[in-house]
């Protein structure tokens, strides 16, 4: 029996915070040869101990290997940690968090330094890390050709989602749908506060919620429907002149419950604006022109 | 081989709008005799050539059978239909849209005239009731006896949940989860918004949205349980301090998109003020507090 060793990619990793550790463990787990570098290197000596390789320098780590991720906290560190480093030559995977724009300009900084670049945003938590059925995931953006490259590497932590060549659009991707979520959760936080303070034990209360939650989310199909047509009326179920009608018993029950409706109210205000132009037999999709003039 | 037949609770529907006029079918389709009434007669008449007895007056249509369902479009017109008319040892169930308030005063009101009530807050759209896989419900509370007397016959349009004997507690459920999704909804708003204007199509994003709201509406667990312990920091992945730190990242990416922050500030903001108030350390969970003082 012949047994084939397949090489695993080398890997540089720089940041080393809940995210940039996690990412670590599971390429140092997958095999992957790993050099790592934290600012303060307390937490590079941890995974020294698992079999990665500490740089003393950002530099020195950037030398070590053509791969280099980037988990740091935020854009400016970004631009601080790599400022010492040749770049040259380098296949630059950015994990921080970042703005489009902020991206946008990392990418052509990169290229102006030689290094091809790719930008990428995290829709995990440390935990979700090297835990596939978590569900976890990372979307990528910029050079298809770089992302290809790597892609199996850049599978080991989480899953992988390409979302064009625009270096903005992963962060894009990432900040739409953590918008998105707060909005849900301030949702959430206003249906909690409206049982306060009643016998309703919240643990029994919670699966109703998700439940209710998960069946509803699939209402953005058709808002997506709705914007590539422009007919905010296709397959209207309950039209905005409805839903309207509907919203002054939500605040005379927050106001009942003794709940703020500073949650809620910006939503509904949009609602009632979007109905004054005449849109009362469209679907809720109107109040997003509202939100982009 | 005997045929047994069961005979089918006769049931009295008051109201026929379009939620009416889908559970007057339902209750047909499954056999059961139903009388009806609308204020305006002309919706009731389609109704009589699918079998159903169509009274002239809502006294007529009360004392026509024991169990009345009423589901106009307010409580005010539930009190007016129901003026005239004697309830007594009647088995009101009220469908309805109310406020807890309403629910628990109509309560009363029915108890006075010697009528049973029963108040239901019904959480699905006119073409979920009669299909039982779209998931649809109505949440009941107030007389469990006779929500379990009539459980049978309730459950032929929609699923049924009981929770209470308050008669509020329908309604306080119904615009509970009502309010959460709105709040879902003014996320995704936000979300469609910011891609707007790239080259990025609404029709491909919505799936990684609503996959996105869907892994993330269990959150509510952890969030029930903080409720109920009191411990905003159990199970914390992503503390309140880290979360805040990134919301200039969310805001300056709705200015760099051309979008309005109005429908995620008020969220973020208190977000901010129960930081300032010593909550770094908690989940999110702490923002429903300054909601209810």
């Amino acid at each position: 029996m012949t047994q084939h060793t397949v090489e695993k990619t080398s890997v540089t990793l720089l940041g080393l915070g809940a995210m940039g550790t996690a990412l670590a463990r599971t390429w140092l787990a997958a095999g992957h040869p790993l050099t790592v570098w934290n600012r303060t290197p307390a937490r590079a000596a941890a995974l020294a101990a698992d079999g990665a390789e500490v740089a003393d320098t950002a530099a020195e780590a950037v030398a070590a290997n053509t791969l280099i991720v980037v988990c740091l906290l935020d854009d400016a560190s970004v631009g601080e940690a790599l400022a010492g480093t040749d770049l040259t030559d380098r296949d630059l995977v950015n994990l921080t968090t970042s703005t489009p724009g902020q991206a946008r300009a990392r990418a052509e900084w990169a290229r102006e330094r030689g290094a091809r670049h790719l930008d990428g945003g995290i829709m995990a938590v440390p935990p979700m890390i090297g835990v596939p059925e978590a569900g976890g995931y990372v979307f990528y953006s910029g050079s298809r050709e770089l992302f290809e490259r790597h892609r199996e590497t850049l599978a080991v932590p989480a899953g992988t989602t390409y979302v064009g060549e625009d270096a903005g659009f992963a962060a894009l991707h990432d900040v739409a749908l953590l918008s998105a979520m707060y909005g849900m959760f301030a949702g959430t936080a206003h249906a909690f506060a409206l049982i306060r303070g009643e016998n309703i034990d919240p643990v029994s209360f919670a699966p109703l919620l998700a439940d209710w939650l998960v069946a509803m989310a699939p209402a953005v199909h058709r808002t997506a429907d709705q914007l590539r047509s422009g007919d905010y009326t296709k397959g209207v179920v309950s039209d905005l002149a409805m839903q309207v009608a509907g919203t002054p018993a939500f605040l005379s029950t927050a106001e009942q419950q003794g709940v703020s409706p500073e949650l809620l109210s910006p939503y509904f205000e949009l609602m009632r604006r979007r109905l004054a132009e005449g849109g009362g037999e469209e679907d809720l999709t109107g109040v997003i022109d509202l939100l982009t003039r």
